[in-house]
Parts: structure tokens; C-alpha cells; sequence
């Protein structure tokens, strides 16, 4: 099993640790204690589970050949308290990485998670990730990744893109419309600089009012216009069903039918079904800090065997919990 | 200016920015168009500033010697669109690095702020990071880094706290005193095994009543030990005031009144507020989700002015926002 | 003492009256009863009273000179349950306008009460009453009677206006800009054929963006232009403090500080303070439907004496109610 | 087509219309301008659509031939933003008559939705319009035909009913009982005194407890009693469930059982379906405030072709709306 | 019929009754008034009705041979305002004992109905009645009976449980185990002393923690343990469902899968409810304070019938009222 | 010290004792272990103390001479978990009369905190406990005392009222007015067959108005007349402000300024409250249900120290709490 995942030195060094690992793993070598122990990882919360892939990347480096893994598929939902990795192996070989994957898990399934509930409430209409902006750079192609998990057509960034083999999406920021001075100009230059590739979609909301303005792209690039996007900030009163059914109406009145309205600016699982329900005829929704924003769901690593002896800390039950969901992890032998 | 932050070549390579402002470089660059602009960063929402040394970090490293870049200070409180950072430069030279700078900032100011929140709860108490296993493992150094800001003693990785030139703070893991199969033998081999700078501070709650094993441990280490853990799950009702008063009751009608109370588990402002409130005499609080999951406090970045002139999109007001506490920053030239 | 009002004849002949005071009147004529009363009129929630003056317009024409009426001043705020109006007269005389008086007490102090909640909102910012549109034209002018009364200063209707000698205010209407096809022209055209003394304020939302068009209209005009109205739909996400700030802020830029900016559009003492709140520098408020479509502040009749003895229905407290603020109203002898 | 409507002088001046729309008239005449258009008016809410007739009434005295009319009928139910009325015809035509005609909709489709909802409520048993007193007397026969296009039998006001050729309805007041000293001499009077269509129902809750009152009044007028009516204020607990099932038994207990119960006092759909459930046997609903106290349901009139071309302002879709409950208007050649 | 009731002397003698009571009857007595009445009893709410046996067995001992009584069944469901008790006699022979009636049904009855409510939400567990302490002695048996009434299986009380023939329950106090110093010290002298038909549960959360005395305590007792009871304070955060099952899951571990788990403290329905929806395994509930302090059901006494003609007073319907599960009550004569 | 509380038998049998104190006597004796224990009592929530002379009459009655005992006073305010009682004797000689002694100041308390509930309300307005009819005649007495602990003037039960040397308080109940046909007629009698010392007070809202009643019981009385007592029924809008106000002015007009108005039903702290805030003229408060169905406030009895050693269960601190208002209790020799 390859991985698109890379394990950071510093993460493998333990480095990026819970420090008291670092101490139990020095402690238990003093001691010369290292039993074969069963851990179960589980979520506090049901969600969509994410960071499998991740985390099976990092013990493909760290335990032996003796150890046994078994995990739920990425992407499947969890419930509440269901195993979602189990692994069996001298505690030694992996114990300093329990925070790594934990942490993995908890921020990449509550990023699907968040994603899923938009993809829901869009009723097949495409989500794209505009969220990179939100969450600090050295995590955004993980969050990208994560929310394609979550059912989002794309992201926002190459690099996140690119872990699940995607093209990134992205239209035009207000900056090219303010430095070109004005929005025509700016599709313009955008239309003779791009490859053919790049769908041709305008920002209209920089300068004037968003129906004026994509009337005078459209009448500007005629057909290679692709769209339209509207992202009309707070101080205007946001994206509103009656805007885009305005811009709809207004291009399809002149003949522009095949101008799509992509739509972006605060949206969320609620706003998209608002605009929905209200019959805003939308052909893409850019969600932000809905997704990268989304709280982790919390995961917890138990013990529950050591040397095959059910165990446990107080407030859970000793022993293996079943999951059928659960299907046993063949490392290849090349990946180390 | 020297950094302890390193920018990753992902994110110096625009590959972890949102795709739109590659094109859009791609075609200024065909257009030959490059103004000197000047961008203002601002959050929505009022916090605690975090993330504006990573952010200059990154400046410093992709600005002509021309530009002029203005900052608040790290760990300022800020308030809802109060400017963070002003750059002035050509476009094309920062241009592609707003998503990582409204990130770094968005990210790190989230968690900043909700750490300090815990900070101000705890009334002078200290309060340590304790949440690395709630987000991924590149981040998690950074995500202690803003706790620490944010009022934090420490954080519990060692990458994050060597951030601030700290020391990382731990106990024992639940694992330790599984696999040593009795919480006193585990505090018996920690206290072997660990050099005598890290205090003997002893997890309780794993086999027996947090009360009954607090004794034993205290009895078991004397002098030599520092403190107690209380980290009650939810399934044994979590910490309670009471359950605090108790132990150090009981600790101190045996004489151990020199063994500390930390607890940890599910602490919150609202939280620590009620323990303090019921009088529990706690001695260091360690938070973990409230801080690490925590979400971004979004950053915008405004274009306001392009060769001196003033300008903005819709909905904003152009030219330079007063902003008092602005410093001028002056990068170092070796620093490149 | 005259009076603007004029007393429509349906309500002189009763037609307008609960059925039951004319078949009252038709009993006590048959049985020959016709004792002095004195009723008593109060409102059942505080309110500012107005309608004073069109009821005593009424009494005047119909009570014999033998009666007696006591009246608190127009405009005056009011306590539930105080006396309003108490009138001594034989009950034949006045007993079938019961109906009429209550009516028009409870409209015009519904009305009034509610305008002055705008006006009290808008600390000395003028407020005009702007809700004709939402009430039957046969009352519309007392309707702006009676927000005139709240505070207002002045209405939208000729006739309303004149009913307190004021001149009525207006700016332009969507249509006439959607009929000469652009709001510049409209602007000129208006300019050029209305008189002198009626300012120049253009509405600005029917084509462009509400900023741009204010710019456009204030080169057109020049120092002519007085002021620019702001009603921006719904649809459009309504006026927000931010907007007003925007078209402000972008009039000072190119030297028009001399404009004003007028606001229209889902008014209210709520929204009307969370524009000033956030420091929106609004010159006047056209406030509509929040005044016209307030709900009547019912008024009740009571006969509290007949022929000088106290009596009351059960419920109520027999005899004449205390309020030093009651005047006695004296009629002149031409104005029947 | 005739109406029973009467257009006032100060309508059909503009006396009573928005000034500027007065305005915009002599501008465009100046300007020699005057295009063919439609517009289009419709609510912003649901309701029960009322007012078209006299809408219609006063287009028939100001249309040319030429122009063309489309109404839905007067009393069907209309959906927000649904168009109750498209007129086609000169602007300078009707235009300044825009105020009356959303005036006359809005204040008459707000009662008479109102009226529905406790028509409705009432589950057959029939419900009179009681609030002429809450309503300025200008407008009390308009608000009862609005009363009974909602469903009411009837309305208290003569000139109201009429409107509609239906009799006006009333018992008797407070006032009869209290000039009469006693209530079965009122009633005594009322029947010796009254036509015999008028169905006597006497107020029986003035000087003693209703069930008491009721029963000394059957006792003296017998098989001639057709009602009583219970209107208890507030002051002593107003009309309770209970109150009505005792009094209805006490009355059959004497042999009374021709006696009806008539209810009123504060009664709103709500209050009427809580009777009903508590099985209380009424007889008929007068309804005041609820009704004549609703707040007019706005309506808005849109410029949406002229010349034949689509326009609209910003917020709104250009062109014709289709709607088809719409039907064509023939003016009668004789009614102007 | 014979009852296990007794009537203490001072309820007979009118001590406890309300003196209004003994004053009418010296009134009656003095003006030789002394009319055969029918009093009709019936609750405000809804319940399971307890009282009525002891009410007739008041009866018996004062009512006439003349009288005639009609009761629902003891434990029955009862609507608000259904007659449980009706009598027919002469007002002096009972009317003094209104309030003692009046009180023993109120009471009994909101016993009663909140026993009901937790044996509803048990679907089938046993619930036992552990309230005793949370009224006064007086009564304590009194509550009992309601309770078992109620569909506990019994209660904690000696005298209570008698009064339906059944045995009361009881596990051991704390202070039996603080005494012996420890839990299975205190087990093995339980088990030693106690006659063999007392069943052997151990209260297993004194000391130490819940799941590890459970053990200590099954091993020392084997298969003469029956159960376990866990009472865990809030200051230990009560007893949760995963409590309950970690237990279990330990017993059934180690070979003790005939060891029942009981639990008590702070139950309600509600928690009860949680508890079963949470999958808890347990074998009994014993109920405190939810059924002992549970407020009483007031009833209320009316006089519907004076010497055979209907009456009331104002606000009730006069005449007998029907309720087809009254039952005629027949004494027999030697229980007088 | 004597006690005017009797402990009935079955109390001091222990046979209203939990059957588990009786085990754990059972077993010490068998076991022949009886430590000098110190048990402290203390509530749950706060309230105002009652019940403390009645646990001391019972320990008096058994407790050996060397036992020490400490208790509040009775009336006290006292906070959650302040040690109400403290006793140390040989456990055997007490400890089965836990359940008697927290029963009895759970209850007592209860009544007497809500009881002070309304006094305070009433704000030096007498409050009478009329709640006997609420509670099982066993306890009215009892609650009576409480209710009189908590402020309460009197009591409605001879028995209660004698508890603390005062008399009871009654007027007359409805079926009084019932049985002699007619309120003034029951006046009359009343007035006739009363000794002199029973003031006056006559219940008006039987069959008539209350306003109308009360004159005419005044005029049947005059100056004989001491108040009349307002008790309306739900059916008929209970006991409004506006109705006292009214009966007091009719009865102030015809000059019955001397005949106080006495009002009961439903009263509670908040509707005591809303009637004084209301400016209602009341003389008396009769409160019923609010103080006599108030939940008991729980108490708990722990063991803290054994032979001298502090002791205590989990969850509790072990040895003695402090308590400067605890006093030491001397019980008189001859007591017992």
C-alpha cells in the first residue's frame, strides 16, 4: 500500500507529541516492559470519518511486521464510540504516536463531516472548497483533502487537489478586477491569458451592482463566457434568492442562457437550503469557513487488551469491542 | 529580524494558495501589469492577535527591499476589522501569499483567543495546552505556539513549546499505568526512571477511586511526589468541585498537603469558572479541545489603495484605515 | 375654538355607529329617558393620545350648550386607563357617536404612539411619515395628522401636511426614474422643471449600485444636488449602516460633503437604532409602514354618573376618575 | 360595471397620494413625456386578497379606452408576491394614483385575512365584525366589508353592511343597561321598543353574575329571549370556557334551552379555537380588535414594461409575471 | 368491608380539620339545619387515584345507615374534574371531614400518579419505593401504600409494606459499611446474621470504586450474592448508564453473570428513561424522592344536590354530575 | 427541655423506619459491635429550618445520657449542606431512627421555606396557611406548625394552632352559604350563633357578583361586619386586582370603610406579588396549596468520625464540618 501521505520528520521524531509518550516510552525501556497490546481508536461524536489513509501512512513506517491493523474505510460514516482503528502490536513500536493519530483523525473527519452536511443540503448541485484561506497553510491541502472526502467536487488548492488526483477550482479574486480598474477589463485579460482549459467564470460583484455587471461581461466575452460568480459581502446584504434569480433572469432575458451563477460568501448547510428552498436557480456553491472552520470531532486510543488479556482504565469495558465495519489492514513490504 | 518559524516550500511555492491568485499572477504577468498596491488585513470578529510573526516571516522573505509593512504586535487584543497588518509593495510580489497569510492568522488567532478566554477563567492558576490530539500533527506545534500567546504556561509538544523556548508539560499517560498494570508501580518506575527535573506528578483515576489511589501513591512517594491528576471520564461523572475537595481533603489529613491537584478532562471557561466558583483548590489546569478546536476567527485582506490612489470593492471604503496601534516593521537583511 | 376637521356626514347620521347605539337611542326616545351622564374615555395600553381635537371637532357640533367636556391636551403621553376625554351632557345628545370617538381616538393614538417611537429612536434626526401607501386614502391624511403629532415633520400626503399647515415632503419615486430610463437623467429633468424651493434628492437604487449612481448623480448635479435617497430593496439585502457609511465616505472623497443621504425601506425604532449604533451618518428617515400599519390603541367609553349619581358595569369603579391634567374644553358659540 | 364604492374628491385629486408623484406627473408633462406602461401590484405577504373592487372603481373614472385592466377576484386567496392587479395604459394616466391603490389593498386585505383566520377558527358558527370603535370612522364601513369578504356574516356598522346588502348586527350596550338601571328593564324596554326582526339578545353580565343575570332575564321575557350575550372584561377573568357551559346549563335547567349564548370580548382565533375545544356551546363570535386592528398586508406596484419593453428596477425580475387567476377587467362605457 | 386503615382520633374529633368546618357544623347545629346534601369529590389534574379506601373507612364510622356512597376503584386513572367519591347523607354527619378527605385523596393520589410515571418509564423492571425518608414518619407508611399503588413492587417501610400484606425491601446503609470499616467485612456479616430469605445486595460504592468492589465483593460472597447496589453521589457524578454496564460487563468477565446490578439515587422517569435508551443492564430501581415529594393532586368537595334540587356554587354546573366507573359502596354494618 | 411532639409508636418502633436500619441493627447486635459514632445532618438545597424540636423530642426519647447533641434553631435560616443536627452516641442506640429524622425535617422544612416564600411577598400583609385540605389529615397538623415556623400568622387546623399556643382562623366555607340558601342569610346566622370572639368574615362570591354580595352582606351587618373573603374560582377569572379594588371602593362609597377584604385561591409568592404590585387593597392572605404541597427538602444523615476517627463514604470529607451556629442541646432528665 502507497500513500500520497507524507509522514513530517518531526512528527515521526515525536516531536509533535503529547510529551508525556516521550516519558512512558523511556520509562518503559528503563523498565524493559514492552508487551503486545491492542489499542482501539474511536470517536466522542458520529460523523464522516477521515484520516484513515493518513494514519495507516505513518504505522506502515513504525511497526513491525508482527503487528496487526484493522480500520474502517475512509470516507464511510461512524457512529458514536465505534472503532475505527484497531491496532495490535508491542506498545513500544507506537505509543509515542497515539496524539499524531488522534489528531489526524479528529481534524480530518470533523472537516468531512462539515463538508457532507453541504453536499447534503445541495441536493446534487457541486460544492466546491474555498476554505484554504481560513486554516493555516501547512494544514489547508489536508483540509482540502478531507473535504473532497466529504463529498466536495474539488478544492481550492493544488496541493490539496492533487492528493485525490483533482484539478483545483477558482475563479477570479476582487484583486485582478481592482488592479485591471474594472471588471470587463479584468475578463478580458483573464480570456486572453488563460489556457483554453480554465472555464471563463467573472467575479461581477467589485465595482457595480452584480446584474448590471454581468450583463456587460457577458456582452464583452459573448460565449466563452462560462459564469458568473456572486459574492456579494455583508455590507451589501450578501448573496440573496432574489439576486440570483434577478442575475438569472436578466441574462437569460438577453439571450445568455449559458452563463452559469456560481455562488460563494458565507454559505452553510442552512443558507444553501434557504437558497434552495426559495428556487435560486445556482450551478455552484463555494463553501469557506463552514468546512475549514468545523470543530475536530474528538477521538480517544483505549487500551482493551495487553498480552491478550482484556484490560481497561475505569469508565470503559476490557476487551475487543466488535465492529464489523472494521477489515484488516495488508501493509506491502515495500513501503517502509 | 530573525523567525523561529520556518515557511514551508509548499506554501513558498503558491502551492497551498488558492489557485485564482496563480492565474491571476499569470496574467499580470502576461499583461505587464504591476502596481505598487497597498493591502490591509483585518479579522470579523474581536480576539487575541496571533499568527502576525509567522505571517512577516513570510514577507520578509518574498518582499522587494522597497516595500513598507506595518503590524500589530503578536498578542494584542484586536478588535472586529481593526487592521492587523498593511503592506505596501507591487502586487505580484505578495500577491499570491494572501491565502497563507489570512490563514496563519485566522488559525492562530482562533486559538489564541480561546486560550485566553481559559486564561481569564482560571484567575491566575495556570492553565497548559493540553490539546495536540485534537488536530493534525503539523499543526499542532503552531496550535501551541497561539495557546502560549494566548496565556498558556506551556503547551504539551515539545515542537510547540521549544516555539517559545519552553519546556513541554506532561504526567503519565492512562497507558503507563495499564501497562504497568498498577498506579502506584507506575509512579514507582517514573520516579526511577525520570530525570529529577520533571516533577512526579502521578494520573489516579485509572484502577481505583481517584481518593483512595491519591493515598496510595501519596504514601508510596512521600516527599518525592509533586502532584495528582484527577482527569475523571465522562462514564465516572468527570471531575467534579467536590470530587477536588475531597482528595485534598484527604491528602492533607494525611499530611501530604505538599501534593498538588491538576486535573484535567472537558475544562472550559465556563467550566474552570464553576470548579473555582465551588471553591475546588486546584492547582494547574490542563486544556485540550477548548483551545485546540477552537474555530478561526476569519482575516480578509483588502486592497486600498493601487499607485497611491484609493480604492476598494463594493461594500468597503477606500484608502488606509486609521489604525494607531500599526508599527512600522523593519526587516533585516541578513534575514533572507 | 374651529377646527380643520370636518365631519363627514355618515358619521353625523350614525351610519358609521355600532347599530346598537341607534337602536338605543330608538328605545330611550320611546320610553322618554334621556338622564345626564358623564362617560368617561380611556385608553387600555399608554400611548401618545391624538385625536382629541377631530373628536371634540365632533361634539361641537352635536352637544347642547347645557353640556360640559374635559379633554387632555393633543400629543400628550397617556397611561393606561387615564382619562382622556369625560363629557357631562344628556345622553340622547352624544350616546350614538360612542363608536366614532373610540375609533378615532384608537387610530390616531396607534398611529401617533408609534411614530414617536421613531422619533425618539432617532435622536433629533428628522423622521417623515412615508406610510400612506399602506393605509386606504380615505385615511391616509390623518393618518400623517397623527405622525405628525408623534414628532414627525411632516408627511407624504398634500393633505396630511396641510392639516397641520406644513408642506409635504417627497424626493422622487423608482417610476419617474424608470420612465426616463436612467437616474441621471431623471435627476437633470427633475432639476430643471421643478421649483426652487423643492430640495433636490435623488434616488439612487433603481439601476446601479446605490455608490456609484450617488457619484454619478453628484457630478451631474453639483452643488444643486441636495441630498441622495437610499431604499434599497430586500432583495438587495436593504440599507445596511455599512452602505450609508460607504456612500458617505465615497461623496466626501470627490468633494460632495454637501449632499446628504436620506433612508428609506423597512424602517423602524429597532432598525433605526442599529443604524445609529453603528454610526451610519443618516440625514433624515423616511419611515413607512412601522407608523401606518400600527395596530389601533383601543379606547373604552364609560358611563361613570347618571343624573349625578356614581355607577359602573361590574368591573369598573363607580364614579368620576381623578386626572389633574384633564382641561375643560370650552366650544365656541359660531363653530356649530 | 357599477360600484358601490364612492371615489372622494381629495382621491381623485392626488390630495391624498405621496407628493411625488405629483411631482413626477408635472415633470413628465413638462418633459412631454407620458410611455405606455404596466405595472404590476402585488402583496408582500399572504392573504385574502380585498380591495380590488374599489381599485378597479376608481381605475374605470381615470383610464383612457385605450388602456387594458387584469384583476384576480375580490376575496380569493393571494400568495406574496403573486399580482393581484396589472394595469397597461399612459403613465400619466393613473400613475399618481399608485398611493390609493396600495393603500385600498393593503389596509382591506389585512382585515379581511384577518376576518379568515377567525372564520376559520370558528368551524362554522358564524363570527360578526365587531370593531368599528377601534377604527377611525372614515374607515369603519370599509373595514366591515372587508370583515365580511373574509367571512363574516355581517359587520355592527349600517353603512358597512350595506355595502354589501346585509343587515347590520347589534344587541345592546353597556350603556341601555346602565341609563335603565337594571338589566330586565332593559330588556323589557328593548323588546316593548323594537321592530320584531330585531332578535333580542340582552347583555347580561352589567350589574350581576351572568348566570344570575340570565336567568332573571329568561324568566321575564321567556319564548321572547333570543340570546344572551356574555362580554365579561378582564377585570373579572373576561369569558371563560366554564362560564359558557354553566350558563348554557343553568339556562336548560330552567327550561331554557331556545336561549343562545352569544360571545365577544377579545376574542382572536386563538381564544375562539380554545373555547371550542373546551367544548363551550357558543351561539356566534362578535369580534372586535383582532380584525380591525390587523395590520395592513403591504403591497408594492412595479413599473414592469414600458413601451412594450421589459425593464425593472434593481431587485426585481423585468417584464410580465405570469399569474393565472388573473382575468380582464371590461369597464363599463356608462359607469365613468 | 374491613379496612387496614385506622382513623386516629384527632381526625375524628375535627382537631385536623379545617375550622371553618366546625363552625358550620356548630352554626347548622344551633339554627337546626341539617338538609341531606350530595357532595361530589373530584381532582384538578389528571392522576392514578389513592385515598378512597381510606376515605370510606372514615366513612364508615360516621355516616348514617341512611347515607348513600358511590367510589371509584383505588388506582384507578382519573381525569381532571372526574367525580371519585359521591355522598349522599346528611350534611352534619360529614361535613366536617371535608378536609380530611380532601387531603388523604390529594396526597395518595400525587403519590400515586408519580409511582405510576416511574413504573411507566421501568417498562417492566421492578421499581421499588425508597422515599421514606423524605417525609415526615407520620405518614411514611401512608406513602408506601401509594406508591405500591402506583405499581412499585414495595417499599423501604415495615409498616408501609404491610398495608397491602407484602415485605418490605432494603439492601444495607452506607453507615452498616463506614461501621464494619469495610465493604466485604460488612458483605460476609450481612451474609452471616441475616435469615436466608433476605436476599444478599451489597452496597458497593462506600469505599472504593464501583466496579472494583463489585468485584472484591462477588468473590468474597460467590453464589450467595444476589446483587449489587450502586448509589453513587453526585459528588462522584450519580450513577450513569455506562456505569451500569461497565459493572456488568466486569462481573459477567470474571464468572458472576447471577450478580444483579440496583440502582437508586436521584431517579426519575426521565432518568430512568436515559438509563433504558442507553442500553443499561438493571435488574431494579429503588425511587426516592421523585414519588415522596411529589406534590399533591388537589381535590375538590362540592355540594351539587340540598334535600334532592340541584345547586351550585357560581362557576360549577349545579346537579349531579356523571361518571359512569362510580361504584355504589356498601358497608357492612359490624364495621362500625 | 419538653416537647409539645408525641412520637407515635410505629415511629419509635422502628416500623416506619427503611427495613435496612433494622438489618444493620440486627447484625451489629449479632455481631456485638456498637461504636460511638457522630452523625451529621445537613439539607440539600437551602430553605428555612424546620422540624429540629421534633427530632430532638424523639432523640430524647432514646439516646443514652452520655450521647452529646448540637442543632440550629428551629425558624433558622439555613444554607445546602449545612449541618443542621450533629449527634454522637453508640451507633445502635440511633442509628434506625435515620429515616424518622430526615423525614421529619425534610418535610418540615419544605413547608416552612415555602411558607416564608409568601410572607415575604405579602410584605407585612398577614398570611394564614389554609392548606390543611392538601395534605393527609395524619400531617395537617404538622404542616400547620411548619407553615406558622415559617411566618404564617395562624393555621386553618385547631391542632396545628395549638402547636403553638395560637388560634386557628376560618371564615366560612361555601357549602355554609350553600346549605342556608343565601350569603346574607348564612351572614346572619353566622353572626347569631358565633361567640364574640370569632371575628366576622363572610366568603361573597357564592352565588352572586362579589361586589354586589359584599354590599349587601355589609348592609345586613353593618358595623358587625369584620371583612369579606374573595375566593373565585378558575371558571371565573380568580381573584384579579382590579376586582379588590373595585369591591373595596363600592364598599369605601356606601361607607363600609371598616370591612377589610380578605382573599384566597391559588395564591403564591409571585401572585401575591403581582396583586400588591397592582396596588390590590388586601388585608389577608389565605395561601393554601403553594405551602402545603411544596416539595420536602432533602436531607442526608453521614457518619464523619467512628471511635473518634474521622470517617467518611466517597464523596464526602471525612470528620467533623463546622458549624459556629450549631448549639449544644441539654435534655431535661424528667423528658424521657
Amino acid at each position: 500500500m502507497e500513500s500520497v501521505f507524507t509522514v513530517r520528520p518531526d512528527v515521526l521524531s515525536g516531536d509533535t507529541a503529547d510529551v508525556y509518550f516521550l516519558r512512558t516510552k523511556a520509562v518503559l525501556e528503563k523498565e524493559n516492559i514492552n508487551p503486545v497490546v491492542t489499542m482501539e481508536i474511536f470517536p466522542g461524536r458520529p460523523g464522516l470519518l477521515c484520516g484513515v489513509k493518513e494514519v495507516l501512512a505513518l504505522l506502515q513506517l513504525v511497526l513491525p511486521d508482527t503487528a496487526k491493523v484493522w480500520a474502517m474505510d475512509e470516507g464511510e460514516p461512524i457512529a458514536a464510540k465505534q472503532v475505527a482503528v484497531r491496532i495490535t502490536a508491542p506498545y513500544q513500536s507506537f505509543g509515542v504516536y497515539e496524539t499524531a493519530m488522534l489528531g489526524t483523525l479528529a481534524h480530518c473527519t470533523g472537516w468531512a463531516t462539515a463538508a457532507r452536511a453541504c453536499v447534503e443540503a445541495a441536493q446534487g448541485i457541486p460544492v466546491v472548497s474555498f476554505g484554504a484561506r481560513h486554516v493555516h497553510p501547512n494544514i489547508a491541502p489536508t483540509m482540502d483533502y478531507a473535504a473532497m472526502i466529504g463529498g466536495c467536487v474539488t478544492g481550492s488548492t493544488t496541493a490539496g487537489a492533487r492528493l485525490l488526483g483533482r484539478k483545483p477550482s477558482g475563479t477570479m479574486p476582487h484583486a485582478l478586477v481592482l488592479v485591471m480598474g474594472d471588471t470587463v477589463q479584468a475578463a478580458l485579460a483573464f480570456d486572453r491569458d488563460m489556457p483554453d482549459d480554465v472555464t471563463r467564470i467573472v467575479l461581477v460583484d467589485t465595482f457595480k451592482d452584480e446584474a448590471e455587471e454581468s450583463l456587460r461581461v457577458a456582452h464583452a466575452l459573448g460565449k466563452r463566457l462560462g459564469g458568473v460568480r456572486l459574492d456579494t459581502p455583508m455590507e451589501r446584504g450578501r448573496v440573496t434568492p432574489d439576486l440570483v434569480k434577478e442575475v438569472r433572469a436578466r441574462l437569460d432575458m438577453e439571450g445568455f442562457s449559458h452563463v452559469k451563477v456560481f455562488i460563494s460568501g458565507g454559505l452553510s448547510p442552512d443558507r444553501i437550503k434557504l437558497l434552495l428552498d426559495a428556487g435560486a436557480p445556482v450551478a455552484s456553491f463555494g463553501v469557506g469557513s463552514y468546512i475549514s472552520g468545523a470543530s475536530p470531532i474528538d477521538f480517544t486510543g483505549d487500551l482493551k487488551e495487553i498480552d491478550g488479556k482484556p484490560i481497561a482504565k475505569r469508565g470503559r469495558i476490557p476487551g475487543i469491542t466488535a465492529n464489523p465495519r472494521l477489515k484488516r489492514v495488508e501493509f506491502s513490504a515495500t513501503a517502509k
